[in-house]
């Protein structure tokens, strides 16, 4: 790769990992930590994840590759921000769940030479914190790039290959599709998770078996982060929201009916889907 | 306990794991199993699982417990067929996920003396088959048991010591608010799964990460199995799909103002229930 000196911003779960990964495979001469918070710098230097720790966003300005791994609803403010502080040749890129948003709040914003590039690796866990971060949470996992219209291959391939030293696989995509695709895919999941737990009274807690839990998990997530995800994904989560009720109301006909055949036909499709991702 | 003879009809996932706890822990002296399928009594056999091996249902009359481990929809018929041949003071029980529907059933239809007591072990898998069971399945888990009106102490007694001496905690309910509760705790969540399943198109298989994949887990459950359960409690798996429809819509309605504190609220009162569960 040849990094000389890579910047993270927010070293929680997601960017932790990275700076593990990129630590443990030599993938940059140097990572620097860029993170609001007193105790992760401290705990992230302590343990060897970085080598330099800011709190000040415009510390991350000197690395080549600067990598913004905030929630989504910030990702463009920051590198907007700290772009204007930057040599040209510098590459942005992200970690949101979100791509298009960011994209078209970046756009035309900054200097010449300076390029963001969109990621989203699809990795993650309902919890949080440097204190959850491992160096192998993307190996073998997709990361999504999503380069805007005028991207330049160098950039692209800069980003690919980055992706790549981590021991994640990379596909090129266009933003509003990611949007499309992850809103049925993550964000509505998250939703009916949400949706499902919150609807759970006390009184029957202890009635509740690995299903339920397996099914809620996603909803233990952080509500300021995904609520950011859905806001910078609104109309593609309702698109998505609206083809799962079509569903729902499909199920709700034949178990209104009774009719033995269309909900065996209706578990069968979702079965036949749960089996061919698990192959 | 002193059971003398236990007898297992359905020696699958269920079945075969009570089998092999009741034998670990010396709960029974002799274990009979019915199977209809010849795989299945050879195998449980061969691994000692049972004791002996049936494909006739009446070879299960002469037991002092029978548990029916079968199909929710033919759980009555079969306890209402094998119990012409029992003695007074046979016990019977099931493992089915519905419990009015099949104590409705066999009600009145017993011969004097035998008795039925619904079951329910908050235990399973989206996997099935005796090649899945597991001596420890029960084990720390909830059983709920569900008399019916007329049910003896006696009988109550023996099937509360049965599930306690195989390691299950017990809790005694009345059967429909057994069926009430399990639509909201495991039959809802089971829908909502395969539905969010069924309507992942192919392109988007990749797409798809842990999350995605915890939320669907239940998908892959049995539909002809899981189309019973829903039929045997449609009343009160459509007023858990109504209220779950109804906090759908206060998500849609948040999300469709890109109302920030509304999403977060929600977001948040499910993170509540998924926090406090795993406490």
């Amino acid at each position: 790769m040849g990094i000389n000196t890579l910047a993270i911003v927010g070293v929680g779960l997601i960017g932790g990992s990275i700076a593990l990964a990129a630590r443990r495979r030599g993938v940059a001469t140097r990572i620097i930590g860029i993170d609001r918070q007193a105790e992760t710098r401290t705990r992230a230097l302590r343990d060897g994840i970085i080598d330099d720790a800011h709190a000040d966003l415009t510390a991350a300005a000197y690395a080549d590759l600067i990598l913004f791994c905030t929630p989504v609803d910030g990702i463009a403010a920051q590198a907007v921000e700290v772009s204007a502080h930057c040599r040209p040749s510098t590459l942005l890129s992200d970690t949101g769940s979100t791509k298009a948003a960011i994209l078209r709040d970046v756009n035309g914003r900054l200097p010449s030479g300076v390029e963001f590039v969109g990621s989203h690796p699809l990795a993650g866990s309902e919890k949080h914190g440097l204190a959850h971060a491992s160096a192998h949470l993307l190996e073998g996992r997709l990361v999504i790039v999503t380069p805007p219209p005028g991207t330049t291959d160098n950039a692209l391939s800069r980003i690919c290959a980055f992706w790549r030293s981590l021991g994640a696989r990379v596909q090129v995509m266009d933003a509003d599709e990611h949007d499309r695709a992850l809103a049925l895919t993550s964000h509505l999941p998250h939703l009916l998770s949400a949706a499902l737990a919150g609807i759970l009274p006390p009184e029957w807690y202890d009635l509740t078996a690995t299903g339920f839990r397996d099914t809620t998990r996603l909803a233990a997530g952080q509500p300021d982060l995904w609520s950011a995800i859905f806001r910078t994904n609104q109309t593609h989560l309702l698109t998505a929201l609206d083809r799962f009720e079509e569903q729902l109301r499909c199920f709700r006909e034949a178990l209104h009916q009774g009719d033995r055949a269309a909900l065996e036909s209706l578990l069968q499709q979702g079965k036949k889907v749960r089996d061919d991702l698990c192959l």
